[in-house]
């Protein structure tokens, strides 16, 4: 099996794909692509109609999207252990990570994920909005489940939101103690520190992400 | 169960959470609410901390956004019908429900679905790159499933896709012959009809939803 990803500093779907099959141990060859060159693109297309990461390849099967990859993950080596047991939380799970797939526009246009960097950027009341729903759905799920994953054991839902986890510590963005807590859980993860230890080393810079100002 | 929608001419994230529940004879209560109104917001905010439709209240629990929604019937009401049954079908599905469900924003921006007028728009290189991109999906399952569903029995993908076929017509969309033979067999479906021959009684207008010029 062979995942695509981008940039370890920038690609915040690319993450998503990685840490899920990561944490779950799910094993793969990874065939890192660096963002906005040509060789990005003329390398998807030998295997992708979409020439976005993340995307799998698995055997005769392509799977290209952050969420449908972890669906398939799930459905294929996981036998559903990766989103939680009980169908009320599964449910609550799977809204969140739509809701994170789709939304949080201002937050994603305005905080580029950018791990390497340590700024503060103005915000637009949209992105506050944005980080204020973040806030309370981190500080909701601590309350049922305290200093653990969104749903007690980690689940698809992590995945999606551990690039917002990541850009809310770069930001430097105040949290509600509960949504703090929640951070530091997913900050204490192994599998994530791996992701950022090699984040840091790469050099490649894509002016786009390379948003604020430095602290 | 209670499933939120907005405007029948508008919503398209309504109509693909209807269709799917509808096409499968899952029984839901339908409350309509208007798109851009107070009482839009008033309504769904005694239930549902985000405020958008579709939104559907099964007992104790509450699930938002038409991914999520489609993916809960699916699991929870349908013993896992609404997607493929063969795993390389079920990969592709998902992977263009989430294109879908994350995608094709130049499209979605130019050609708002206004299933009462027929229209022509000057469209973006982008949107005129996201109709070839649909033109290529629809085309390449026809030839896999001729004259039938995008993975031969109806799924959520169909669902996700529904939308855009009305906006292909009304907009007055040249496709190719196999992508146009899928749009007709869209077309004929009764439930997708009952939906818009509701559409059309309605009265209401969202400004912003009203692009093009009448032909
Ligand atoms: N909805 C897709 C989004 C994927 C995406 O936009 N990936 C970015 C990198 S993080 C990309 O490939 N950008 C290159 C491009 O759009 O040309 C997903 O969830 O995987
Ligand atoms: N990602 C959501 C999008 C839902 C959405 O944006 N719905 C629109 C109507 S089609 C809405 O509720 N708009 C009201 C608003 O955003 O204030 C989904 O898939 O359900």
């Amino acid at each position: 099996m062979q995942l695509f990803i981008g940039n370890k500093n920038y690609s915040t779907w690319s993450l998503r794909a990685w840490y899920l099959m990561s944490k779950f141990n799910v094993l793969f060859d990874e065939t890192q692509l660096v963002l906005d060159t040509s060789d990005f693109y003329d390398e998807l297309q030998k295997h992708f109609t979409v020439q976005k990461v993340p995307a799998l390849i698995d055997g005769e099967l392509n799977v290209w999207d952050s969420l449908a990859i972890c669906e398939y993950i799930n459905d294929a080596y996981l036998s559903g252990a990766a989103w939680p047991k009980n169908t009320h939380d599964r449910a609550q799970a799977r809204s969140l990570s739509a809701e994170m797939h789709s939304g949080f526009m201002a937050l994603r246009n305005e905080m580029p994920m950018n791990i390497r960097a340590t700024r503060k950027v103005e915000l637009s009341l949209a992105a506050k909005k944005d980080i204020a729903r973040i806030d309370n759905i981190f500080a909701n799920q601590q309350t049922l489940y305290p200093n653990s994953w969104l749903f007690g054991e980690f689940s698809i839902t992590d995945a999606m939101y551990a690039p917002v986890v990541l850009r809310l510590k770069t930001y430097q963005i105040s949290l509600s103690p509960a949504a703090e807590q929640y951070c530091q859980h997913v900050m204490s993860c192994k599998v994530l520190q791996n992701w950022v230890t090699q984040a840091l080393t790469e050099t490649d810079i894509v002016e786009s992400d390379e948003a604020g100002v430095e602290v």
